[in-house]
């Protein structure tokens, strides 16, 4: 059972429901559905990188349409990354005391991202929750590194927590790498700032699953139980149900919504590799049962018909599915924890970390 | 005005208001937009290639959901055509005065097209009108070449007409090339067969617009008033008014869906071209007024965001809108002949038959 207090988190656009996930936003955007569809489906919120949103669409048009809610349509709660965890992403092009300068690589653009830029791009994105400025660096970096991105994370927080935005939350991310010592030091100077929830940030960055969970827990433990505890971009049923059980209760993930696109279909008996010729002749919705709109007007044969024709439906229509599994899913989490568990299991043989690599079912 | 007497086609699967245009459907499904969304958009009938269908998703699957519309979930009208328009896109193997021998490019599959062969195909599919097998010459053949198909098309149009499919109607193709006196022949030809409407084929296929002009009003003149008249592989709006004044009265063509994958939205300005970066901080609709759920959730500038991010909703969005906009226009030219005619203007200087070269609006 989730050790938190915090049951929910209210924003501008509604009171969150914890443990959550949010799905990816690219650019703001959920990647093949409309987002008068996913306001519909009742997803009420999502994260978006704030730094590529600050390029395109670009800070100008996002204050056009008061924010990025006005320009996306998505009627629920952003949370926005400030880009932190890009420098993973082959996007950095320096750090130091100071900020990070990223390139975006699909415009070419360089920007130099400090504490007090971050904030001020989340400010003008109007995003729900801002996530603070972090250093996070690589999994097998020498302990002396993760000693400043302590350091450096505690700085940065600081700065970043003294710009208040009307409206706006902030979370603080606690560092410290695979280091008992300097992830409770960076536990302890980061909840000494007015942060109003915390990400439990380099995590799953390549570490072995038994590493991931006993620096999670000892994390934890020193994150005072009233504040909403986040594990960025962490997000399959399986790892979803067990850091549940370890107290976190905000996940984030391309997961539902790129294994669709890759041509897999979420179930409570694992993810369907819709690729397989077996369904060609299968008749049957993704799900029987599933009461989404794509097992309501799909078999399992037409899909796989659509992603022979390259048809964009087929995104449409499994992204939709896989959302649905998703919002069920931590449904269970929520109020039925045992069902949560027993989905959970079908999915852990086909996980480590974010990846499908042997799905089919 | 429409010349024909007749003002609506009826099929088991509803009466089609005349002139009516038939996006195209691949396989049986329009791309891009689920099929539930048709039927809600008001969308009565499509056309879909029978040769193509009878390889994926296959006559078996056919069968067994007991007929197209059990398979994709398409409450309308399918037209299917014979194939015989496929000689002229390198899916040829050979012809003779048996039939055709196709390839199928996406399976590799060959399979011999007979007239029965097609008969056969296109009952098990169940669609609501089926077009005969022709052969259909390409243009700068010789005079020949045309006469053999015109005799060609009516040995084939009485073997496709002799078998009888319950509830599905046949339509006969008039061949010819450009030559008047064959036209004549072939309309006499193939009306003296019983059939339940004309196609007339062999038109724009690369000759110049008078050439196909004074073709179509030669060969329309000897087609009785009470059948339906059928166009195919037409529908840009240029062309749609103007041979609807010259009596036809169905259309078909990727114009609306394919255009939109490509970027290009249809208004009653002309088409706009969202790749266009002017559109970026634009924040209109695609169209003012259009009550389209495109138009009532999507900017321009948030369209062309997803453009640039090669999100499958931009692809979903404008293909709703495109068929839309078909929607309208066709009512007006079925009602309002005087707007559709100035409407129709805004896309001449854009179209010289199906592809849309400088649009921009």
């Amino acid at each position: 059972m989730n050790k938190g207090l915090t049951r929910e988190l209210r924003t501008n656009h509604g009171s969150l429901e914890l443990p959550i996930f949010l799905p990816v936003a690219t650019r703001g955007f959920v990647k093949a559905v409309p987002m008068y569809k996913i306001n519909q489906m009742g997803i009420v919120a999502l994260i978006s990188n704030s730094v590529h949103l600050s390029i395109t669409p670009g800070l100008d048009n996002i204050d056009r349409t008061n924010g990025i809610n006005g320009y996306t349509g998505f009627k629920g709660s952003y949370f926005t990354d400030s880009g932190g965890f890009q420098i993973l992403r082959e996007e950095l092009v320096k750090i130091d005391n100071e900020g990070i300068v990223f390139k975006d690589k699909k415009s070419g653009s360089s920007l130099k991202i400090t504490p007090s830029v971050s904030s001020e791009i989340q400010s003008r994105i109007k995003s729900d929750i801002a996530m603070m400025l972090d250093d996070c660096p690589p999994y097998g970096a020498p302990t002396e590194r993760y000693r400043l991105s302590v350091e450096r994370t505690f700085e940065w927080g600081k700065m970043f927590a003294e710009t208040k935005t009307p409206g706006q939350k902030k979370f603080g991310i606690i560092q410290g790498g695979f280091n008992a010592e300097l992830r409770e030091e960076s536990s302890k100077l980061m909840t000494s700032i007015e942060f109003d929830g915390f990400a439990i940030g380099g995590l799953k960055i390549g570490e072995p699953r038994e590493v991931t969970n006993s620096v999670l827990e000892k994390t934890v433990n020193f994150i005072p139980p009233e504040y909403p505890k986040y594990l960025m971009g962490v997000g399959d049923p399986a790892s979803i149900y067990d850091y549940s059980e370890k107290g976190i209760d905000i996940f984030d993930s391309t997961y539902p919504t790129r294994n669709a696109r890759h041509g897999y279909a979420l179930t409570i008996n694992g993810p369907l590799n819709l690729k397989n010729s077996r369904y060609s002749d299968d008749f049957g919705p993704i799900e029987a049962g599933c009461e989404c709109e794509t097992c309501q007007n799909y078999s399992r044969s037409a899909l796989k018909e659509l992603l022979r024709n390259e048809d964009p439906t087929f995104q449409y229509l499994v992204t939709i599915h896989n959302l649905s599994f998703m919002m069920k899913f931590m449904d269970h989490v929520r109020n039925a924890r045992e069902r949560a568990r027993e989905i959970s299991k079908n999915f852990s043989k086909f996980n480590n970390g974010e990846k499908i690599t042997h799905a089919d079912g």
